[in-house]
Order: structure tokens, then sequence, then C-alpha cells
């Protein structure tokens, strides 16, 4: 008898089941034309004194069996999930967003180098442009090597202001003769709106460093250029922060943008920072651009950078970005990360033979 | 006219609000009545499989606008709290929290020393007891500064297996008979549920250390004891983990528990840890139990110690704990951090002086 | 008998450490000959080449115990040592220390108002300017309560380029003259260096913010202008680099900047940022320059806004800086955080009432 | 002229250097002899009060021309290269450390399943072990995929005291017999001492949990008993911490011991923990043991295990564990992050399909 009385309890509980869906999905539904409603508005759509009045109301009628505490938590269950579907909605509206572009974004740089597409790209440079001669040390070194895209910093953003702020356009100079003296690419970093324009006849490539990356100003002026930008993860950035600074960029028409994670703050001490390496597979998923990792950033140690380079590629990073100067121990920033050229070209091959750089 | 429209939406959301209301409580009941009639033939509560069931059949027809995931969410939301009613055990709230117990829980220690009532609490002591003299020289120096309470570690978690690891029990002796003879109260870090009955005799408060606020059989321990029990806060624990862990020792019956925070890891290096000054208003609102700051280690700084106790003190703090060394430099542990006698008694004398401690 | 041997150790090690200092003051002196000589001759005083040599010459003779590394990290320092003293412009310690400068900075505001002496400073007013009602509203409010300055957000550094970017040149012009009209002064926040020249109408005090203190153009540029600079840290900036971005505007000539504290980045969630009160004493301790709290970006949370000024206060904070909005609810920004115009009106009373505030 | 003049001050110039390279080296030993004198004392060889006299000294001395502040800083990294040289010296006594025991150690479970060795292990399974059926399931599947270790939880470390807290002995037993009848072998968690003996009929692995990496007297517990041991990284625990608590249990006589890095905790909020895969190159340098990464834990987020399970690889880990229910949606605890058995074949394909799983 009882397992009679248990099967109608339970087509029951079917029952309202299939009501309280059918009630959640129009509900989800009146809250989405609330949204547009408010965008038209331009009016943020979390409403928590709204919400608090829905709850309170919950509650006042509740009449049980569950407690008030457990009202509150599946109504804020239910209104929480509401609001994701329109940060989804939102998500998907975003240019950088692969939902919005399923295929993977590829740049082409001059001369056909191409970036996020089947083959991996090697960035390698000094920290800083010092001169003629470092800068055409390294470059010779890496055309042996056959890397075919250099970085160099001709403006550094240093912590204090009596450290070595780069050579400013002079550096970007020396960067782009060297390059072209031996048939290499440039990245460098931009720090200053102003600076952009004179420096297009000298970068393939505009670099937005970690500590610009909430420089909004620079970033909308990059978003101006017809000129790639590599975007930096800031120190401390979220994904969702960094994807949206790809957003500030792109919002202004620049369409060519590769993101690099660079390491975050962390407590730990044995990395300079930490190299959150699952940025990268959901970087790649959210966004339809190309994903490097900066392996000298990221861990300030030369001695996992073997590891740490095959790591990001495993993850599905398009490409690797590191230091190399002639003689790191005399170098002017960064002088214990960068790689000496023997030391690049052990860890260039190392990650070649290892089947993950395609 | 758009706020016409959204007006007749919110409505909407307040009618359907409404009708989920009515069907939870609808199917909670049922649930209860199922609970009923398998009580009576025996059989468990939980059936997952008939959970799974229900789960694929609503996600079978959703139609949108949220995904399955969604859905499954949010049902295993209701399914569970559905399931909590029926076993009462699960369902109450926190024994900790304010909401169960209005007051502030005033603990009352030996002699009428009381801790979270209206008069601060300074407990002081060194980081190890290491010898007879070092222990009697501070008890001395504590009475004659008015302190009640002393602290000393016996049984010390190091890092390093290596590191003086404390004196264990005989430690515990040499603190109790300094304490007695000086009129002081005695407080140390007990790391083992075997040890706790032999310590009974040697402490008034049973302290857990940040390293064992996760050692939940320890916990379970201490709550089996008729002592009051001092939690620190682990390394990196979140508020709401903290909290919990005091319910631990709370759900075996011991209500005598006092909180401490005790700095947090973060990137910052200029302290030893991050003093979470926010910690002590959240932690009084959320619980009845005494909140007190241990200074000494979230700064391991001995030059902030006075500012950081009093703003301990103004965010609320019943008390604050501090390590007091004859002779910091030759200390077998924390030797940088702790003040001496000197140092204690302007530390003292400061704090009060402020009218911030009560 | 191991402690004459510990003594005898001591002493040879002490003879050591005095004859290090005769020969690097030596070394020194060789090197500022060498200047001299390199000054006449016109040539570059810093000489990687010769440098390298140096240390590949250390490092052939070295026999240990230091590691080949330690050697040539220990001589790059003394090297670099040698070569600062030879550019004066390097040398000095920084502008902002306090060791430069024993007495705090105190910033005389027009009309009068002092930041950084013997009385406290409360800065209020809402997130963002949004109508010339909603800022004057406030002013009001702010004027009857006895508050003279008043912040309001013009240019807002956001997240998501399609979020509310204030109002920009408008919203200063608002903010502007529902200050006049009420007696107040005004704050707000400067992002771009093209902005500041006519910014400079409109505000008392030109604030950068958190996402801008590694923007080190902008930095510059507000060092340029004989305007007081509030100055924010950065999400997850270090004690370290806080001051150093200090030393940037002041290196330009600005010499009234007051810094702000806002809470840093952690694991912690139930707290926007963890208040990092610590960081109060040790800027005043480092640094001669006024230090405020920004407790509603600290915390996040209304509820727990009058312990956390208070413990600011307690900590030796100058000043509280609060958001305040009409209605909360509907605000462009921080809409869950803002106090209304009674919450605030019952917080500073309390703040007052407390004794802390000057 | 000016040349013979340089070349004179040069040649003075590294006559200095040869000399002052002869003093650090000397002033090295001594301070390594006082070491050993402290270290036979049970002393600290940090002493803070000597270096600070040191320091006075050294300043009292100084006749330019370089300042005191630079003095300071110039022989405070000369006293803690020294002290570095000790604590280097200590890290090369470590049991755990590759300095001490140049080769791999290779962990030969029951059946000749290695660890550490030239293949990859596998190790899958259920959060929690919950039912006979449930465990069964999992394993055939397991077995099925070619997995040789099953992981199950029955000893369950809950936030909240009401949260399920695992089967405890039964789930061992469930464990044990779902195993042998699949030809598996076993791991699961320990969380009390007085559980190990016992514990030790049903379990070929013993985990300790992250959130008792800091359990000092559970690690010393394990490290008496002859079973391998899978030691978790704490939630925030330093790599230096991580590697000394896998001391503590060597120092015990245990041999086998598993480190698996787990993830940080970190402010990102797109994962539920950091994966710190910086770690594996770092611990597999440092140590000489096996070295495992759970991707589970690591990112809480089922749509990156494969990217993730191969950049643990790339990187060098031995080994992954990834936990696998054969309906998580109804799963008692971790229902979000566990793959089915079908996500599980496809996981395990594609990361043996990468290459990088031996």
């Amino acid at each position: 008898m009882s397992n009679v009385e248990l099967e109608g309890l339970r087509a029951r509980l079917d029952e309202i089941n299939g009501q309280l869906l059918e009630l959640i999905s129009e509900r989800a539904q009146v809250v989405q034309e609330i949204g547009a409603v408010k965008e038209k508005q331009g009016v943020p759509k979390f409403d928590p004194e709204r919400e608090k009045q829905m709850l309170e109301k919950l509650v006042a009628s509740n009449k049980g069996p569950f407690t008030s505490g457990t009202i509150r938590t599946l109504f804020k269950q239910i209104f929480s999930a509401s609001l994701d579907l329109q940060s989804t909605d939102h998500k998907k509206s975003l240019l950088v967003a692969r939902k919005n572009h399923a295929e993977d974004t590829v740049i082409v740089l001059p001369g056909g180098v191409t970036v996020g597409g089947l083959s991996s790209l090697m960035v390698a440079g000094p920290c800083s442009v010092e001169s003629e001669l470092q800068t055409r040390t390294v470059a010779a070194a890496l055309q042996k090597a056959g890397v075919k895209v250099m970085r160099g910093g001709a403006f550094k953003p240093r912590t204090s202001p009596y450290d070595f702020q780069g050579l400013g356009m002079d550096g970007l100079r020396i960067l782009r003769e060297a390059a072209t003296a031996y048939g290499l690419l440039t990245i460098s970093e931009i720090v200053d709106p102003r600076h952009i324009e004179e420096a297009l006849d000298y970068v393939d490539v505009i670099q937005v460093g970690a500590r610009n990356m909430h420089n909004f100003e620079l970033l909308k002026a990059v978003g101006e250029v017809n000129k790639p930008v590599l975007l930096k993860r800031g120190l401390s950035a979220t994904l969702d922060e960094f994807v949206h600074a790809a957003e500030y960029i792109m919002s202004r028409g620049n369409m060519e943008i590769m993101l690099i994670e660079r390491g975050i703050r962390t407590y730990e001490k044995s990395t300079r920072n930490t190299l959150d390496i699952s940025a990268v597979p959901i970087l790649k998923q959210e966004c339809h651009l190309p994903v490097l990792v900066d392996v000298t950033h990221s861990t300030g140690r030369k001695d996992i950078l073997i590891p740490c380079a095959k790591a990001a590629l495993a993850a599905g990073a398009d490409g690797i970005m590191v230091e190399v100067h002639p003689d790191p121990a005399t170098a002017l920033s960064d002088a214990a990360q960068q790689l000496n050229i023997e030391e690049f070209n052990t860890f260039f091959n190392e990650v070649k033979a290892s089947g993950l750089y395609r």
C-alpha cells in the first residue's frame, strides 16, 4: 500500500518539478526583458534594492516548511542565475568573444609571419634596447636561430623614477635598424598615447605593458591605429578584466590583438610572479584572439623556462615571449632573468624538440 | 513609457515569485511525506538514482533560456534543501551565529577574568616557553603591567622538522608554574588530540593554531572538553571557513570559543602577513563570540604594533595578543618580532592611553 | 668553551667588516677619479664591456664558498653603488621619504582647509557625478554635516568599455558649481594628461586612481602642475611601488601629495578588497605625506564602514574617504556600496563620537 | 696622458676587486663556522641584534664617499648572502632534496605499478566513496580505460560539520573491494593518526590532504608506516613549506612520498584555485620525489582539464589526478567538477593522444 502511496507522491513531485521549470524559465524571460529596457535606459541591470524588496516579500509570505533562511538562499540562487543569463548575453556581445566570432583570429604580420594560426610564434629580445651593438648582437643571433620577431623595450615603465627609463625614440630607431638588418619584425612597448604616431614607423607590433593594462586612454589610442597590438595582462588583473581591456581596443576598430599572460601576483615567492597556466585555455575558449605566454616575467627564473614554455604550448598557447641579452649580467634592467644567447639557443632547441612548437 | 513597461514586467516577476514560493513549499511537503513513508519502510531517504531521473526529466523538458547546467544546479539546490528539511540535524543554522544567539558570548575564566564583555583583554607572553627563568621573567613583568593572561608555546608547529619544536609537556608545566607564581592565567597551543587531556591541568585556554584551523579531528576533540578554546584563523582561510571551524568545536558541545584574526597571506611583503582588519567587524556581526587580534603575527613588525593594536580595538576587537620575550634577539623562534619587556610596557601604556582599551 | 670560540669568530668578522668598508670606500674613490677623467674626455661613464670583464675576472678567481652567481650579484651591487655615486641625481634618497624631511607635510587647500595636520579630513561624495540635481543634493547634505571636501567622479575608468564612463568635463563643471554653491572644495579623478590643464579650473585636488597608479606618464604630468594630488594605491601595488609612484610626482616638482589606501586584492571574498590597515602606519613612518583611507572601496560593504573608519583613524590616518549618493539603488556605478544621506550622517556622527576624528 | 692615468686607475680597481673577493670569501667561511657552532648549541643562525650592531659599527666608521644608507644596503646584501649560504647548506641536507640524492625516486606499488619513473601515472576516481554500486561502476570504467590506480575519499574534511563527512572505514572497505574486483590499486585520504593502522589494509597509498599539509602530527604518523604517501600542497602553502612538510614524513623513515600540486589561493575567480604550473619544475629540481598534478581541484572546471593535464605533463609532472563519478550531478561532494565516465574516457584519450603521457 505504501508503495502505491509512494508512487502517488512521486507523481505529484514530478508534476511540481515540471511546473517549477516552466515558472523559472518564464521568470528568466521576464528578467531578460527588464534587462533590455534597462540597457536602453543606460541603467545598471543589477538592482540590489529591488532584489532586497523581492526577498522581503517572499520571506513575509513564507508559511513553511522552509525557514526564511532557506527561502532566501533558494531565491537568491534563482535571481542570480537570471542575472548571469544577462551577463552571458553581455559576454556574447563582446567583439573579442568567441561566441561572436567562432574562428581563431590569425594576425598576418609583414613578410607573412602569422600569429594565432597553425604555427607557433617565438618572440625574443632584450628587456631594454641599450645600444646598437647590444641590439644587433641579439638580432643576429635571433636570425640565426630562425626567430622572426624581436622584442626590445625603448620606453620602460620602472618602479622608481631614478631607474633607467629606456632610450625612448632613439631606442625604437636602434631596434628598427637592427631588426631590418637581420630581417626581423619588431615589438616594443608604448606608454603614452602621444608617442604612438611616431612609433608606427619603428614597430610592427605595439605592446601595451602590464602596468598599463588598465590605462584606458592608452587602450583607446592603440585601438585607433592600424597596427597589431600585444596586450599584457595586468599584474593582478582578473581574466574578465583582461578580456575587457582587449575589448576597449577592439571597440575602437583595431581587430588585431594578441593577448599575453605574464604571471600574476600571489603570495608565492619562489617565482617572481605565478604563471597562471589555466588562463591560456580559458582565454582561447572565451576569445578568438591569439594567446601568448611571457615565460620570463611569469617566472623570473631562468632555470625553469624550458618546462614552462612547453607547458604553455601544451595548454594551447600560440606563442612564447622570452628575454635574451648578449650579456645579462651587465643589463640595465632585468639582469637576473634574461637568457644569454647560448642559453636562448638551448631553450629554443629544447622547446622545438618537444614537438609542441609547431 | 518604458517605465510603465518596467512596472508591468516587475509586477509579473512578483507574481511568478509568489507562485514559485507556493510550489517550492508544496514540493517540500510532498518530500516530507515521502520521507515519512520511507522511514516507516526503513529505507534511506536519499535516493541518488531517483534524483538523477528527476534531473534528466527536467533537462529533457528544458526549452531555455537557462542552459541544462543551470537547470541542474538550481534543481539540485531545491532538492537538497528539501532533503535537509528531512534531517532536522542538518537544518538548523549555525550555533556560532549571532542570528541564533543575539547577545555577545562572555567567557568567564578562572578568577573572574572575562573575555568578550565590557572590558578588553590583553594576552601577552613569549612565542615559545624556553626556560623557567625566561618564563618567570615575562610573568613577573606581565603581572606588574596588570596583564591577566599569559601565552607561551610549548608545542610549536614549525615549518621545518629540524627547527625548535617546543618543550612539550615540560613547557606547559613551566608555563603553569610561572603563571601561578604571578597570579596569571595561561593560554597555550595544543596540536594533537592525544595531548588534550594531560594539557587540561596546565592551560586555562586551549589554543588551536593557524596551521591547524582545518585539522577537523583536533577541532572535534577540543569541542568535547570543558575548557575555553582560542581558535586562530588559518593562514589563508576565508571568514566563512573560519566561522565553520568554530562551528566544528561548538557542535561538539564546547560553547566557549574565542576567535583570533592573525593576518592572511597576500602578495604584500612589507609585513609578514596582512592584518585583515575588516574581519573584526564582520566576525562580530556574524557570530556571538569574542574576537581578538594577534598583532605580532599579523604584522611581523615591532614598529607598527601600537597603531595596529589601536586599530583592532577601534574596529571592535575584544582583545589583543602580542609576543613578549625578555631578550628577543636570543629567542628560539620569532626572534625578530617579539617585544622586549620595556617595549611591551610602552606598547601597553600607549594602547591604554588611547582610551580604546576598556 | 664554544662561547669563547664564538667570540673569537665574531671578532674576526668585525675585523673583516672593517677591512671591507675601507676597500669599498677606496674603490668608490677610484671610480670617482675614473669618472672625472672620462668626463674630461667626454666619454660615457657606464662602460658595460669593462664591467663584464671585471665580473668575469672575479668569477674566474672565485674559489668559493659563494657560487659564481652570488659573486656576480654582490659585485654588481658594489659596481652600481659606485656608479650611482657618480651621477649625483640618482643618488639622493627619495623626496617623499621622512628621512629627507622629518616633519609632516601639511597641505593647505583653498579656504584654509588643511590635510595632514592636527585635524582629520572627511572626503565624501558620489562615486560618479550623474546630474546637477544628484550632485547638489549631496553637496547640500555635506555642507550641513560639516564636510569641507566633496569627491565626485567625472572620468570613470571602468572595466568594460560599455559601462557608464562618466560625464567628462561636463561632470567636472557640475561638480564645481555644486561645490561652490555649498562652500565645498572638490576632488575628482583625471585619467589623461591631456585633460589636466582644463580640469585645473574645476578641481581643488586632482585624484590619480588605483588603475593609473602605474601610469607613469600621468604621474609625471600631475607632477608638473601646481595643484594638490590625491594618489590612490594600485589594486595590488606593494607599498614600495606606491611610495615610488608618489616620488614620480614629487620628482617633477609637485610637493603636495596625499596618499590613500583603498584595499588590496586578496583571496578573501567577504569584502570587495582587503583593507590593508598596516599600510597606514608604515606609510606615515616612511613618508612625510598625509595618508587617507578610502573605506568604501576597501570594503565594498556598507555595514562595516563605521568600525573600519575608526580603525583607520586609530591607526593614524589623516582622513577618510567615503561614497555618498542620494539614492544608491539607482546609482550608475558602485550602487551596492554607496551610503545614502541618512546613512552618511549616522556614519559621520559615529566616527566623530569615537573621539578619533580630530 | 689621461689614458695612462685611466689605465693606472683601472689596475688599482682590479686589485681592489681581488682583495674584496678574498675578504668576502673569508667572511663567508667565518660565518659558516659560527653557524656550525650555533647549530651545536641549537640556537637560530640569524641574529638580528648582532647584525644591527655590526651595521651600526660600520656606519659609525664610514668616512664616505658612500652615504650611510648605501653602506647599510651593501653590507646587508653581503650579510644576507652569507646567511643564504647557510640555508643552502641546510637545504642540501634535507632528505627530500635532490642535492642529497641525485636520481629520481621511483615508487613501486603492488603489482609493479611505478610512480616517478619513465611512465606517467593516471589516478582517477570519485571525490567520495558513496556506495558499492557507484564505486564499482567507476572501478569497472577505470579498468576498461587502462587506469591502474583509483582514488576515492572515505574521510572527507569538509568546511561545514554538517556536510557529508564520508563513509569512514566502511568507505575504505567499499573502495578496497571494488578496486580488488577490477584489479586496481587504491589511494584514499587519512585525516587522523588514530585511523592509520586500520586503513593500511585498505589503501595502497595514503593521501594527506591539502587542509592537513600543516598537520605535523599526522605527517609524523604517516612517516612511521611502511606505505607510500601522496602529500597534497596546502591551500596557500609556499613551495618551501611544501618541501618541508615532505621532509617531516621522510625524517620519520618513510621514503616513499609523492608530491601533488593542487592549485593555490589567489584573487582570480575564474578558476577554483590557480594551478601553479611552475611548481612542477621547481619541485622536480629541488626534490627527488615524483610530482603529480590534481587537475580537478586546481581548476574546478571540467572544460579546461585536457589542456591543463597536458600542460602538467609538458612541465614534467609524473602523473595526473582527476575526479570521476558515474553521475556527477548527484554526487555528495564536488558535484560540479567531477567528470562522468564518458567525459573521463575522452579526457584520458586526448591526454594520451598528445604524446605527453608516457
